[in-house]
């Protein structure tokens, strides 16, 4: 076990960083993926991140069993440590035309990263959040999944470049916040968490996944609904968690501002009860 | 100058079928395609081609000299004779991240193929649409655009297997028709032809452009606007357009038929005119 700066890769189980032109993950984006932290040699919320990807291939008939994806993820933290796992599941290789291949051999990437360099101040003292005016299109059949269609991530993350914003927030097309360009959404607003939902776009996170479990245990179930902007400018707190970084406080968004909560401190307890 | 069964591949000029799998356009379908027909050592409407890339590739802010990209597909068109290019243009390597490199080094993927095996009866007979569940969602800074994130189109094309229908028609999230899973739609309606308007969603075909061109020059302007499924259905003609199957007239959908009529022929001879 020993952390490294070098990346690995490992395509189908074999140690190179090449797939092939003719890969549908390339040609369409047509495959999913998920990051997953590794910690003392162990993948964190590992089944979580697997059930979102189990969820994502029923959704796009893309068969592979989960159990040997779940043996080569366990190894690979081992092996790496300290870092993040990113495993990638496409469709595989086929012709041309977006019909899915009657015989399809899945295509499994994994790459081995070292640990994410995000400053301790995003965490201790908060972050501001850039205002997108990228937003997402309603999409219900793809609401929730990770797959590999991210242009409209891409563009919103292009529309900053300062160091002074650490994440974006995104609404979808009706002007609801919705997330943000790598994360969720959890709000304070009239003394109740309260979660964008995500019926119409949106990724559903591991990390927003396993706080609304916490919180629901203790008595506090997350409230899952649409969000106005006026709504999350008005709330109390506001936090961005993700399964690679936990739980940042949100502290401005545009001329707003806000303290860093008790809230948030909770949050980031459950949270690094699984990333520490 | 020969025609050849055999796929061959050239990435960045080199003859090779890998890719990196830190290539963006793996990771988040970052970036662009076109597929263009070759005839007699000639890449047809090759001027169309590189117009819609290039405005992909200002809207993406990939940057790559249509130039060179040009002499590239022409000598590849000499060399294939007969038979279709697929050019991809991706954003190239990078690290984790939605963030866009700094430098990046756009990755150029082409293939050469053969020509594709449609039956002559879908040009000469007609064709019947199947009519898809998936629907197209609103995202207006995409729209138009031949990028790589097509997973509505995947699962559009997934809905029916049978060969008794050649295409599928999408409607947008409005249930408004807007195309078909790889082609767009001509209609003559109450004397004119009319084209969904793709401000919304939907790919902006080259061999769309050229047939609205061909009928404008002989004063009959293609009317661009929303189209209501209703007024598809009530049509007198029916056609689907693309750059390689060139005009399939549309004889069916669900319970409604179409004869062929004097409009799609018409379309026909402007189609064949480039792609013969």
């Amino acid at each position: 076990m020993a952390s490294s700066s070098t990346v690995r890769y490992r395509v189908n189980g074999h140690p190179h960083d090449l797939v092939s032109v003719r890969d549908r993950g390339l040609a369409y984006g047509d495959g999913l993926f998920e990051t997953i932290r590794v910690v003392n040699g162990r993948a964190t919320l590992l089944e979580r991140h697997l059930g979102r990807l189990g969820r994502g291939m029923s959704v796009l008939r893309i068969e592979m069993p989960l159990t040997s994806l779940r043996s080569e993820l366990e190894a690979a933290a081992v092996e790496l440590g300290e870092g993040l796992l990113k495993q990638i599941v496409t469709r595989g290789e086929a012709g041309r035309g977006y019909a899915m291949p009657a015989i399809a051999e899945p295509t499994r990437i994994l790459q081995l990263l070292p640990p994410p360099e995000y400053p301790a101040a995003h965490t201790l003292k908060g972050i501001r959040l850039f205002p997108c005016a990228t937003r997402l299109a309603h999409q219900p059949l793809l609401a929730g999944l990770k797959h590999l269609n991210r242009l409209e991530q891409v563009l919103a993350r292009s529309e900053w470049q300062d160091s002074g914003h650490a994440e974006g927030l995104m609404c979808d097309m009706a002007g609801h916040p919705v997330e943000g360009t790598m994360s969720n959404l959890l709000l304070r607003l009239d003394g109740r968490w309260v979660t964008p939902d995500l019926r119409h776009c949106g990724v559903r996170g591991v990390m927003r996944d396993y706080l609304m479990d916490q919180l629901a245990a203790e008595g506090e179930p997350v409230l899952e609904r649409s969000v106005t902007l006026d709504e999350l400018l008005a709330c109390d707190e506001l936090v961005c968690c993700n399964s690679v970084f936990g739980v940042w406080p949100v502290v401005g968004l545009g001329d707003r501002k806000w303290a860093v909560g008790p809230g948030a401190r909770r949050l980031q307890v459950f949270s690094e009860q699984v990333l520490s």
